[in-house]
């Protein structure tokens, strides 16, 4: 059973009447909700609590960090994301989810502006499976299809992602890699595209399933973390 | 000065008189033409020519090999591709354009089934550039567009190209990555997607300059081969 | 549960009495051995049994296939290598150890010679762990040290693997990517290096450790295969 | 005639007599010797030169930026550090040389700690060839020997490298990914691991030809900058 943290900056639900009302738990709650389904033990944080939620205690006990913000990414305290980015290496997973592409933790690990394009015109998206031998495409058909999304397009200035997964298309002619992994330290990074605020993305069976196989895919590998600096004073090697 | 050499299957130029039409001297001579221009040495064969105009002395002779094929890929005989096959891991360049997905010398070299989706339906194509560091897109917009293109669609069976150029959109819901880099032995290989053979593609000066700067990239580095076998006996380490 | 087919051989234990008493059951006894102590179905398959023991039935009940080959890879039935690579493309995943580089099923799944160095010196092996994050290096400490190997040294004739895992140092000069993988259609493939049948090596618990791993992280990936071919006609879409 | 900027730190050379009497001229000023005798522009700028040497005319007019430091990495102003990969994501090219990989660019580029393991024993270095069709291996053999340098080694704390071309083995039992590439945004950075300022590894024509290479690679790719941000009105796309 992998612990998760949904973490949700959790302003639009509150600002915007009808993300209120397509999420009244909030994106968190949401994809907290379906993650317990699935089997996980699921927390959540939001950015108006202490510490944005995210205290040694829960990080300390996070396995998997979700991550979805947009509004208010200034406010996240540059502590909190040297915590987390610590946390990272050290072998917590860490799922980034639509426009926290702009997030300073995403940001800081990529180590790129992570700048994209984007339209708000009721969209369709297809997200097409280019590597189907991946497990976070587990269950998933030869595409997920989205009928009304944010369009996001390339160029994504992003590292060439370790693997790619999903690259989506939208009706207004742009494609974008939606799906992509990175590593980083002794932990995994996971990037997917889907869930502007305004619709009900989360909800969607397909864009669960993929949440749910990439908890299981960062989840952290359990072995000693390397050790660095001054190596052990050079050993004898018997010469033949 | 490169050495390129444009094979050609050349058949349905002699076939079907539209294709004939749009490229009277054979696909193979518009390619060869263009490069000319860019300066490069270039030369033609096709597969009626004797051992299908590739004798030892033209590929010992051609530093990147262009590949264009479709309706008688089967009629390539194994002995050639053998000896292309060779000559790429030996250092050659290998371009494969189009329905050359499907050749033998890019299906031996791949190990997988290269199969894929395709609809002739004449949909407009844009190839976003989704790596722009990339010597392949050097002088290349956002993306390339193509008002008629056949569609080719994901899956696309193919490994996970080493490094990912060109990504397209095509308006019936399909995206496809269209421009992939790989490299095997001390050769590279470059597939690039475009040209179906009833459209005037390769007249096009986007898709003229990525094979331009292809050829360029996919010439072979000169240094001394790597030795294989029995390694010399250990040396003598000096224990400190 | 897995299921897991181990194939080898079985040559050098029936001919040197040396490689028989290190492994009374076969290298595959030995590994199926372990397997099943780790909880999954092992099977085992050699080269003499009627059709490689790798029979329509076993095959399709193989999620997971190992394989040793050294002496005899061109004994190995063109028509039953076929049938593997298509498994494996299928999603079946592969396990490569070893000599196996050289075997048929992997030059053909690599499309390179898969050639590389070695030398027969009872050298110290130490495999690094280059891929802290990846799963495969589950339990496993910086390095695997075997105090004596087969040397195998760079350059490995391979395409650049999707994930390096481990890098071998050897006593006498060389370095060898020695644990990488790959990923075929809906298989995946990895390829590890250790296992000279001279050495006790598949008894050492760091190794027995990495294969186990892999057994896990290359079962087949459930979903449906994509499809392949003349795609639907396009739908329309409606112009905003 | 590509214009490189050698910038070095400039420290040792003054403090310690020894590393002065080996590069009389900095670190610097031998790098940007043999780069000019290939028939490059190179300048050289140091840390305690206003601005760092790095004024806006200096990094404006640089297509590839040498990047060699060590004890006074913490003394790079973070404005200086900011405009230099600002620059970098814009299409400049970094060559991050040895200790350079823990300077702060090298750092905020790859998001990672950069850590590894590290030893000074008058060791001997091979940096084996892995990638052999890469330019940046052009003209040199299968490894290049180093008779004595300081010991790098794994786990190196850095994202999956986009290539590698070089791994180290050292005489104490470690190994090293010693050349590495990334790319990030428009930029190319290439990581080259010998060069400890006791020894004369700059001297090393090998050394120099792949520093050499590894500026051509690196140069900046012309073409027009991805635009970001909101993107035009959805086209109208006349439905089939």
């Amino acid at each position: 059973m992998v612990k998760v943290t949904v973490w949700n900056e959790n302003r639009h639900e509150k600002q915007n009447p009808l993300v209120g009302e397509i999420y009244p738990e909030g994106i968190h709650g949401t994809i907290a909700s379906f993650l317990k389904e699935a089997g996980y033990e699921a927390g959540t944080a939001t950015l108006d609590e202490p510490e944005h939620g995210l205290t040694d205690e829960v990080l300390n006990n996070t396995e998997v960090l979700i991550w979805w913000g947009h509004l208010a990414h200034d406010q996240v305290q540059d502590e909190i994301v040297q915590k987390v980015r610590q946390r990272v290496l050290d072998g917590m997973g860490l799922i980034v989810l639509h426009s926290g592409h702009f997030s300073k933790i995403f940001k800081v690990l990529m180590g790129t502006s992570c700048d994209l394009k984007w339209r708000e015109a009721d969209e369709k998206e297809r997200l097409w499976v280019v590597a189907p031998s991946h497990p976070i495409a587990e269950g998933i058909g030869e595409y997920i299809e989205l009928e009304k999304e944010e369009m996001y397009g390339e160029h994504f200035d992003i590292p060439a992602p370790d693997e790619l997964i999903f690259t989506s298309w939208f009706e207004g002619g742009e494609i974008f890699r939606s799906g992509c992994t990175f590593n980083r330290g002794n932990g995994k990074v996971f990037y997917f595209r889907p869930g502007h605020e305004t619709y009900p993305t989360y909800y969607n069976k397909d864009v669960q399933r993929v949440i749910t196989n990439a908890v299981k895919w960062a989840k952290p590998v359990e072995r000693q973390r390397p050790v660095y600096g001054n190596a052990k004073p050079l050993e004898t090697i018997s010469p033949k």
